[in-house]
């Protein structure tokens, strides 16, 4: 089976301010560079961690697991209210970001190192500003983590610098 | 007043073998290395973060702020259980280890990045080999975020290779 790649990814056209995030954004040099698309109607993130990002040697440590599924859930989110507000990548428009209200994850099993992981988002709109993702990390085929993040539209005056 | 200093940490205890997280292993060269001890009968880490972990400019990105919260957590249900079974750290003996069921984090306000954080731990034992850890993150005086962290004593299979 062909292997699933993101083609379109929701950071690629976050506007460059908000394209520094060590998780997701694609301006930060050092970072992951999650990249989350459509894939149907659930989205989807595809990582394969770098060895230093252990938690004992050949697992990832958890809070790359945390930051994935947090990370994901933002991406989600904005896919899902760009959607509904009538765009799709590639179509120019500028895509809403979100902020973490709360991040949820369960980790079920060891997460091995050596294998892509792939999160898989359910979303769901709670309120116009506020959203809600269900995102399932596996390994290969293993469900090794779940979780829940609740995000709402980052607010415009959230970059604004005091005189 | 003298700012506190963890003098004594639990992950400075840890046998090499497990001493390699991305979040809190000192051997681990491009790691966070959260150091975790006691303050009165709280637990403490504090960290301050490189500019690269940011979310957007100025603020630190989620992801971080989860992996504080789970590793402190970690480290705080060693601290107590090391305590509980009547050792300190200094004295020889081996500490637990604990590995991480869940981890709640409620993002209250962006994190700034120019001031050192502070995590707070309180801990509550819910079975002897499952702790709780209740965390506040503070930037300065400003409570940022508060997690919870559910742990259990990593099993002492966690290690074996497979033959």
């Amino acid at each position: 089976m062909k292997e699933f790649v993101v083609e379109k990814a929701i950071q690629d056209i976050y506007p460059d301010d908000f394209a520094w995030c060590y998780g997701c954004g694609r301006l930060n040099e050092d970072g992951h560079h999650f990249r989350t698309g459509w894939q149907g109607d659930k989205t989807i993130t595809i990582y394969t961690p770098e060895a230093k990002y252990m938690g004992i040697p050949g697992f990832l440590y958890g809070g790359l697991i945390a930051s994935l599924i947090d990370c994901h859930g933002s991406g989600s989110a904005a896919l899902a209210l760009h959607r509904k507000n009538g765009h799709e990548i590639g179509d120019g428009a500028i895509p809403p970001r979100f902020v973490t209200a709360s991040l949820n994850v369960d980790f079920l099993k060891p997460t091995p190192q050596d294998v892509a992981l792939k999160a898989i988002g359910t979303i769901e709109e709670i309120h116009p500003k506020k959203w809600k993702v269900e995102t399932e990390v596996y390994a290969g085929e293993t469900l090794c983590a779940k979780g829940t993040v609740v995000l709402v539209v980052m607010p415009s005056t959230f970059l604004k610098k005091e005189d």
